[in-house]
């Protein structure tokens, strides 16, 4: 019999891939998805109400709460999957081992250590998720860098998630266990991290860009008035 | 005997990387340096003699030259590795062909085709090459978005190279024929690329930043005067 089609006793594709200790997720989907939807939204709150106090337009209060959001989820989320390769053997219902054990499903990389998966959520977790929560501090302090900052890191989560989908592509795209993990794992929870990224990288662009236009008009501005 | 000790023909380590019908390398190696060399500095003159009509200062010409070299160097080098799979079965001595045998024997990834060198190589050739020639035209006409766009390519760079880095030390290192090649090719041929996009992009940020406390000092000046 082929051995590809024999299960090492854990629900990824491909079938084959060699999982020791592999312990079964404990938590239920909709458990996981809870605590993640309560845990943002908690902290997507918070930062809305605080940053009502800073005289902020609403864009940039919106932006602070995606920077909090999204530099806590690299740092904690990605940031435990970067250093735990062994998370598919937690029996103690861990929620963080629970969330990737999930995620799994829709990309088997992630339990089977892909070196490619890992050097992206290496460079997420450790230089973009502090460098997002600085983009926080950056925003509320109105710092000259506050736009450079956002724009290197929305550029750097596009690069990431280039990287994340094209060598799944170059390696056959064979990661999911079935339809509904490939569109609402692997599709649809990077999704954001492709959209907004790109938004903001456009908006920083064109405000960078206005700003050396207007240095630009002054630099040229006729001295006499 | 371990299969992983038999040569499958081709000067490659690890020695079992399957490589059916490797051609051998037919330019030597001080031949292909030549080439690159004599090539690069005639793109680099060119652009320098161009350039010295457009009244720009000398660190903006230096940039221009870099760009041009750069963009080449990843739309030819690197776009023919990407679109060549099976670049090491060539017989015709052709140039790019051979640049890839040779490089290869200081990261046998190359002649592989690992998923993650041929994405970051494809991202390379496709996005960053174009828009380093682009570049060269926003410095040489003085654009708005010049800063912007040396600051994303430059990025872009430096993210291509940890990538490319920690992916090989996460799959253990060994893709080098010997010490000379892990240092002059592996090493010492990616290592402009390391540092020459570091300084552009800290000046990028630099003057990124000067520019929006400008623009915050002229919306904070008191209009009377």
């Amino acid at each position: 019999m082929d051995p590809s089609l024999v299960s090492q006793g854990h629900p990824y594709v491909p079938l084959d891939l060699h999982l020791p200790d592999y312990s079964p997720c404990l938590l239920s989907m909709s458990n996981i998805i809870s605590v993640f939807a309560f845990s943002s939204l908690l902290i997507v709150s918070l930062i809305w109400i605080f940053s009502g106090g800073l005289k902020k337009r609403k864009v940039d209060r919106v932006l602070m709460c995606w920077w909090a959001f999204t530099g806590l989820t690299h740092m904690i989320l990605e940031g435990y999957f970067v250093f735990s390769p062994e998370f598919f053997k937690d029996k103690s219902g861990f929620y963080l081992a629970e969330v990737w054990k999930e995620y799994s499903k829709g990309d088997s990389r992630y339990a089977g250590r892909d070196a490619g998966v890992v050097t992206v959520e290496g460079i997420t977790a450790v230089l973009e998720g502090p460098a997002s929560l600085l983009a926080v501090y950056a925003i509320a302090t109105g710092k000259s860098y506050s736009y450079i900052l956002q724009f290197a890191i929305s550029l750097g989560q596009l690069y990431g998630t280039a990287v994340y989908y094209i060598t799944a592509i170059l390696e056959g795209d064979n990661f999911s266990s079935n339809t509904f993990y490939y569109y609402a794992y692997y599709i649809g929870a990077n999704f954001s991290w492709i959209v907004i990224p790109s938004i903001i990288a456009v908006r920083c662009w064109r405000k960078i860009c206005a700003a050396f236009r207007l240095q630009g008009s002054q630099t040229k501005k006729p001295k006499a008035h």
